[in-house]
């Protein structure tokens, strides 16, 4: 089979491999699709490179089909479409034994700090399966995984029917908390600086904003009646956003902190103060947030062909990194089944 | 009567006065004791000019009795002892019909935005009055209001018996919301820089650590046996307070900003997203933490003596000042009594 391996920065290999030997436990998946996210851009560049062991099969986007069942497994049978919640904890740390597993003390995410999907044949315990309608197609449910970010994201900032959402950012993973909000009943507004992305996200039929066209705090406090929004989400990681996110919620509004800051930023703690605001970091997700996303994609709540830009072969694993970097892209699926390879 | 006026910056001036003439729907209050807080502190700097109108009778902690009533008031009577929760809202703003009154986008802080307590004879209108109990002495009954702050707070991070609560500065407030999450069956370490302070609080009967002296993070996870604080309330003011504040909580812990910060400070988000944190800005009191306030005072939960550290006349209300500039002291009282005018 192809793998595609991260072996430093900006570059990818592409390797022939044998499956490795299925052990006990461990199902087989045949992977269908794999999607590339902003995690993966960051390892391409090199950032992570303290956390990833070289040569490493990366992704941790998925989704595929049982090919083989480990000595063990039950309650699984080949050709069973499935996904993976690519989340191993310790189960013994304090953040595990308050129930919050998802966020782990010593999380092993898998794709990053253990080998991903990038590869045809990707032998995974069977614990972190989730199990994928047939009705469900499997380009589609590779969505699951960011879709269930979103989902964590939206439950985490109690969204609920009526709210003023403001999503700042509007790259993949703010456009699916702009859907799963809008679906929950939400009236959602994106900013978003790029134009291109400002106007596929229109047509969606969301309010898009140009924070360098309007101010952005005055546009949200006149579109809320001069209350301000109910939640924001921090998707875009700059720091303008940030200091805007604070700004443009109501009284004891909610800023959902999603982007990764790798630097401290300035936040208006002024504002935090006086209008006691709560802000909260959302990160990954639970189970039942992979099986909402699920569901969510099969009633076809997610425009999920709107939101996957290109599929394309292993052999082309580096493309779909350069189109990404690009910055139109939404989604970009790998296309595993296209390797050409006999096993 | 005299009256204690803040003419600008550094400067306050003694004025003879008359009383104000009793309007309807008002109580005229003889004010016991007044106390000057860090926010009186801000105003005789001179960085609140913008806010407050000269010449300005300031001061909002306060207690007295009861001296005239004005027409179509009910319910009290003269000689009654009384304190005053010092905020008008509008009633009408999305804040105030959200049920948040006490942070009103339109708030008339009373003492700041209008006339404040350090007069004798005072006029208020009669529903901001809270009854105090005969029991409860009125030089004690003055810490009401800073009372209230702390239990606002820790009620807003919903300390819970049990809890590890880390306080960033001991100041009044600081030593106040300690006592509070402690009687409400926490563990609680202070943090603080000055050492007179921290021989105080060491007295009191808390943890204390002085930042510069060990890794107070460090301190905290030990303590903690690794998980970390679940609640940390910032209330220094410090721009390396907050990033230590985010660094200290446990895994979805909560970090309770009621400190003020003039300029954006740099916060730690990439800690806030990785452990799920919860920051939350919280700000004055609700009626209900006014009078768990006075049920606190009243059955000796709050050490008043050791926080009470001077007692001066009106007269020298100057020094009351210097005394809390100084930084040493924690609450500093005006007697209001003894202003030595027949009227
Ligand atoms: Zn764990
Ligand atoms: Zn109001």
């Amino acid at each position: 089979m192809l793998t595609a391996n991260y072996v430093g920065a900006r570059n990818i290999e592409i390797h022939h491999r044998d499956p490795e030997p299925l052990r006990d436990g461990q199902v087989r998946v045949e992977v269908a699709y794999a999607g590339i996210c902003g995690t993966d851009l960051h390892i391409f560049h090199g950032h992570m490179d303290s956390r990833v062991r070289t040569p490493a099969v990366i992704g941790h986007e998925m989704s595929g089909r049982i090919a083989d069942i480990g000595g063990g497994v039950t309650g699984w049978k080949v050709g069973d479409h499935v996904t993976v919640m690519p989340l191993r904890w310790d189960g013994t740390c304090p953040g595990c034994l308050a129930g919050h597993q998802h966020i782990c003390q010593n999380l092993d995410f898998v794709g990053i700090d253990s080998p991903g999907a990038l590869q045809r044949f990707w032998n995974v315990d069977a614990d972190i399966l989730v199990a994928l309608p047939d009705s469900l197609r499997l380009d589609h449910a590779a969505l699951v995984e960011p879709v269930a970010v979103a989902v964590h994201d939206v439950r985490r900032g109690e969204v609920a029917a009526g709210d003023h959402v403001v999503v700042l950012g509007g790259g993949p993973i703010g456009v699916l908390i702009a859907t799963v909000a809008r679906h929950a009943g939400a009236k959602v507004a994106v900013v978003e600086l790029d134009e291109g992305r400002r106007s596929a996200i229109a047509k969606l039929g969301f309010e898009v904003l140009d924070p360098t066209e309007s101010d952005q705090v005055d546009w949200v406090t006149t579109w809320t009646s001069g209350a301000g929004a109910d939640i924001a989400f921090e998707v875009s990681g700059a720091a303008s956003a940030m200091l805007a996110a604070t700004d443009l919620v109501k009284v004891r509004g909610t800023v959902v902190v999603v982007a990764i800051h790798p630097q401290p930023r300035p936040v208006n703690l002024q504002r935090v103060f006086w209008r006691e605001l709560r802000l909260l970091g959302a990160r990954v997700y639970e189970r039942t947030d992979f099986e909402r996303a699920i569901e969510l994609l099969d009633e076809g709540a997610i425009p999920a062909d709107a939101l996957i830009s290109s599929i394309r072969p292993i052999t082309d694993t580096a493309g779909a990194f350069a189109d990404l970097e690009a910055g139109k892209a939404m989604k970009v699926l790998i296309d595993l089944g296209a390797d050409g390879e006999s096993k």
